[in-house]
C-alpha cells in the first residue's frame, strides 16, 4: 500500500518536471511519502484552489510549489491554506528567473512562501523534511546524516582538487 | 439611480488607492461607470474568485486590476474569467516596482494581462475605454478629444517654456 | 474572398516574425481576420504613421505590435490611434528583453500600450479576442471553450506526471 | 517564569531592530515564545557558529535571521543547524535589497533558507508559526483565525472605500 | 536680432524642464544658439515629426531631447531627420532611469541616439557643441578652454579638501 | 595612395573585433576614411593617451571606442580629447552588457560620451556620419539615401512576410 | 613633521568626500599616514596619471580610489600602478550605486581593482590595512584588536536589545 | 620539498575549478606558492572556520575564495581572520552572476572582501601578488614585466587587425 503523501508538489507546467523532480527524489531519498501534480494558477485556478483548500485535511503537511515567469502559483496556494508553503521560482528564456523570484518571494504580509533559489527544487525538499522533523527524530537523524554527508561529499571533491 | 458600472476596480489593498484612484477619476471623466473594490489575491483570494467569475454575468465589460510586490491580482482575476483584465502594477519602496512589473506582465501563455506603466493607473482606465469605445461612438469621439486635448495641453507646456 | 482584417499585427523587422507569427495562428484559431505587416517605427516612421492614422478607417479594431530593444513601435502606433494598442516586448541578445519591455510598458499618462509578457505574441492575441468579445457572443463562447480547453490540457499534463 | 523560546530571531546589526521588532510582535501574538539576539556573521562568527550548532538542544524548533546587504547570517546559521531557517532580507540604501534578497535566498543545494520578502519580519514569524502548527492544534486554530482577520480587515477596508 | 538656433532641444514635458535647463544652459554659455520645445512623442507626434523633418531645412544641425520612463522622443526624431539626435533619459520615480536609459540607447541598426547619462543635459550640450566644432575654430578653442577649467575646477576642489 | 583617417575606431582587445568591424565596414561604405586599433585603457593607457592627445592633429574628427565590462576605452579618450567620443559598450557573458552599458554611459558632467546600444558599433559608424555630414553635402546626401534603403529594406521584407 | 603618507586615497570629485572621509579616520584610526586627493579620471586624466605613476615611487603603498556613475578612477589608477588599488563605488541618485560597481569591478583580466561595497570607504581603509599588516606586526595586532572590538560592540548591541 | 604556499585559493564546489585553477595558474607564474581547496561555507563551515582561523599561523598571507550564487565563502572567511581575503563572484546560470556578485562585494562595515569581476580569478591572483609585492622586491619587478606584457600583447593584437 502507497503511504499518504504528507508533501504535495505542485507545478505550473509539465515543463517544469525536469526541476522539480529533484524534489520528488529528495523526498523519497528520506523516505517522506509525497505527490507530484501539474496545477496552474492561471489554466486550473479551480483545481488549486481545492488542492490547497483540501491539502491540511487530506493529511498533506507542506506544498511545495514551482513556476515560472509571473509565477502566481505558491503565493495562491498560500492563500488557501495555512500550512507552509514553499515556492521554487523556475528560471526564464528571458528575464533569467528575476521575474520568477520576485513574483514567489515578495508575498504581502499575512501570507508567507518560503522561497529557495531558482531551480532548487532540491532545496525545497530538504526544507520541507526539516519542518516535519521538528517532531520526528527519525527525519531529524536523517537531517544530520545528510549535512555529514554533504560535509562528506565536500572533502571528497576537495581530495580531488588536483595538487 | 447608478448606472450599472461596467469596469471593476481592484486593489490589494487600501493603500493603493491613491494610485487607484486616478483611474476612477479617468472613467468618471469619460461617463464611464465603474465600481472600486478593494480585494486581494492573498487574503481574500475567495472574494477574488468569486467577483472574478461573476463579473461578466453581472455586466462588468473590463476588470482593472492593481497591486504591488508579489502581484497576482490581475492574474489571478484572469484565471477566472474571460474579460480583458488590466493590471497596474504599484510601486514599492524596497524593489522600486520591479516585482509588481514583472509579476503583473510576465504571464503564461493563454491568460494574459493588459499591463501598463507601474503607478499609471490612468492608462489603465483609458485602456479601457478604448476596448469599450471598439462599439461605442460616444466614447470613440471622447477618445479622439481627449487625444485633441493631450496635443493641447503639450503645446500649452511648450509656449509656457522660458525663450 | 479574404475577409477585413480586424487586428493588424506590426513588428519592426522580420527577424520578429518566428516569435509574432504566434499571434496569427492563434487568432486564426479563433477566426478573427487578420494582417501581418513588417513596419518599424525608426527605419518607416511615414508608414507606421499612415497605418495607425488609418487603421480605424480601415476597419480594424486592434493592432498589435512586436519590437525589441528600445521597443517604440507600439507607443509609435498608440500616438497615432484610439484603437487599443498591445505590445509584444522581444527578447534580445543582450538585455534579455528588459530593454524591450521597460521601453513598451512605461508610457507616459494618456497614452496606454497594453503590454503583454516577454515573446508572448500569444497572449496579444488573446487579448485582442478578448476585447472584441465584449460585443461578439461567438468569440465570448470561443474564449470560454479556450478556457475550458486550458484547463484539460493542464489535467492531461497532469495525469501524464511520472507517479 | 518566561517560558523556553522555540523561535530565535537573530539580526546582524540592532539597525535592523524596526523591521525585525515585527517578527517578535506577530510571534507575540500567537503566544510562541521566542528570543532576538543581535548576532552578527562577519562580526561575532564564533557567537553565531555557538548559537546554531546549540540551538536545537537548547529547544529551539526555528531561526529566523535578517541582514541586508551581502546578507550571509541566514545561510550560516543554516550552515550549523538542521532547524529550518528563515531569512529576512532587508531593505539597502543603495541597491534597494536586491543585494540582501540575493545573498539570502540563492543558496546551494543542500542547505536551504526559506526567503520571505524583503523587509517583511512579519512573514517570517507567520512562517515559523505554520512549521510549528504541523503539530500543533492550538497554533493550527490561531492560523485559520489568523486568516480569516486577514480576511476580514481586506472586507473592513474594502468597506471604507469612497464610493 | 536673436540669432537662428543651431540646436534644437526637446523634451516630452514641461516637467523635464529643471533637468533640460542645463543643456540651453551650457549651449548659452558656448554661444551656440539655441531654441527649447516641449514636444512628445506620444502626445504630439505630428508636431515632433514636423519639427525633426524640417529640422535641417531651418538650419538645425543637432538635436537634443529628453525624455522619461518609455522615452520614444529621441528615437522618433531620429527616425525623421539624418542629423544628429542626441538622446537624454530622465531619472523616474519607480524605475530611476533604467526605463529611460534602456528606451534611449537600444535603438535598431541604421538609426542611432547618441545616448549621454541619466539626467546629464549638460553633457548633450557639450557633445553637440564637440559635433559643431569640427569646423568651427572657435568652439573648438572654447572647448579647449572648457577642458582646462574641469582641470582647474578639480584642482581647487583638491586644494579645498582638509589635510 | 590612402586617404587620411577622420574616424577613428578603437576596441579593448581584438575579442571585440567581429563587433567593432561592422563599424569599418559602415564607415567604407559611406567613403568615410577611417583606422582601427586595438588599444586598452588598462592594458595600454600611453598609448591610448598618446592616440587620443593626438588625434585632432592628426586629423581625426571622430572617435569610436567599443569596450566591454568595466568599459573604460571611450570614457579615457574623451578625457584626453575635444573631438566627439561615441562609445560603443560590448556585450558580455556574465552581466550580459548592463555592465559595459553603464560603465560607458554614466560620463560624470563635462566629458561626454556619446552612447549607442550594445554591440551596436554601425549605429557608432552611423552617428560617426552624421557628424561629419554636417558640413559635407555629399554625405548628408549618403545618409539621406541610406535612409531611405532602410525603408526600402523594410518595405522589401514586410512583402516578404507570408499573407 | 608628518608622516610620508602609505595610503593615497583619491575621489573623483569633492562631493564624495563625505563618503571617503570615512576611509580617512579609519586609517588615522590605525595610525596609517595617508592623503587625500581630488583626482578625476575624466577632468583631470594628467594628474591621475602622473599621481598614479609616481605613487610607488614616492612611498605610497596602496591607492584608494572613490568615484560614482561610470566610475573609471581606480580602474585608470590600476593602469598606472602595479600597487594594489582598492576601489569604492560611490551610490548615486539615479541608478543607485548600480553604474559605480559595475564599472569599478568589472576589470578586465591582468588589471585588478580591489572593490568594496558601494560607500564602504571604511571598508577599503581596513582592507589597506590588511594589507599593510602583512609585514607589520604593530598594525597586524590592531586589526586583531579591532576584530574583537567589532564582536564587542555586537555583543553590546546585543545587550541593548528590548528583552 | 614543496614550498610553504602563501595564498590560499579556495572554492565552495569541484564544479568552481575550472574557473579557480586560473588563480593557481597566475600564481604559478608569478613563482607564488599556493595550494588549493574545496571548502563551502554551507557544507563545511567547520573547516572553512579552522582554515580561516589557522590561515595566519599556517604562514599564508592572502585567501581568495571563489564562489557563487548566495556566495558567503569570501565573507566568512574575511568574518575569521585579519588577512586579506579577495573573493571571486562565480557566474551563475539563472542570475548571470549579479547574485555571486553582490553577496560577495556588498560586506558590512569592518569586515571587507577584495572583490574581483565576475569569474576573474586570474585577476584576483594578480591583486594577491600586488599585496606580496608591497615588500617583495622580486614580485615587484614581475609585476612591473606583466604590465609590460600586457602592453606588448596589446599592441601585438593592435598589428594583428586587418588593415
Amino acid at each position: 500500500m502507497t503511504p499518504r503523501p504528507v508533501v504535495g508538489i505542485l507545478m505550473g507546467s509539465d515543463s517544469d518536471w525536469p526541476v522539480m523532480e529533484q524534489a520528488v527524489k529528495t523526498l523519497q531519498g528520506f523516505g517522506v511519502p509525497c505527490e507530484a501534480r501539474v496545477l496552474s494558477a492561471h489554466r486550473s485556478p479551480e483545481l488549486v484552489r481545492r488542492y490547497a483548500s483540501a491539502a491540511a485535511a487530506r493529511g498533506l503537511k507542506i506544498v511545495i510549489a514551482g513556476a515560472g515567469g509571473a509565477a502566481h502559483l505558491a503565493g495562491v496556494v498560500a492563500a488557501h491554506t495555512t500550512l507552509p508553503v514553499i515556492g521554487v521560482p523556475i528560471n526564464t528564456k528571458s528575464l533569467k528567473g528575476f521575474d520568477s523570484l520576485l513574483s514567489t518571494v515578495q508575498m504581502p504580509k499575512g501570507v508567507p512562501v518560503a522561497t529557495v533559489g531558482i531551480d532548487n527544487a532540491a532545496n525545497a525538499a530538504i526544507l520541507a523534511v526539516q519542518c516535519l522533523a521538528l517532531r520526528d527524530a527519525r527525519l531529524a537523524r536523517a537531517l544530520a546524516a545528510h549535512k555529514r554527508q554533504l560535509t562528506a561529499s565536500n572533502r571528497k571533491a576537495d581530495r580531488r582538487l588536483p595538487r
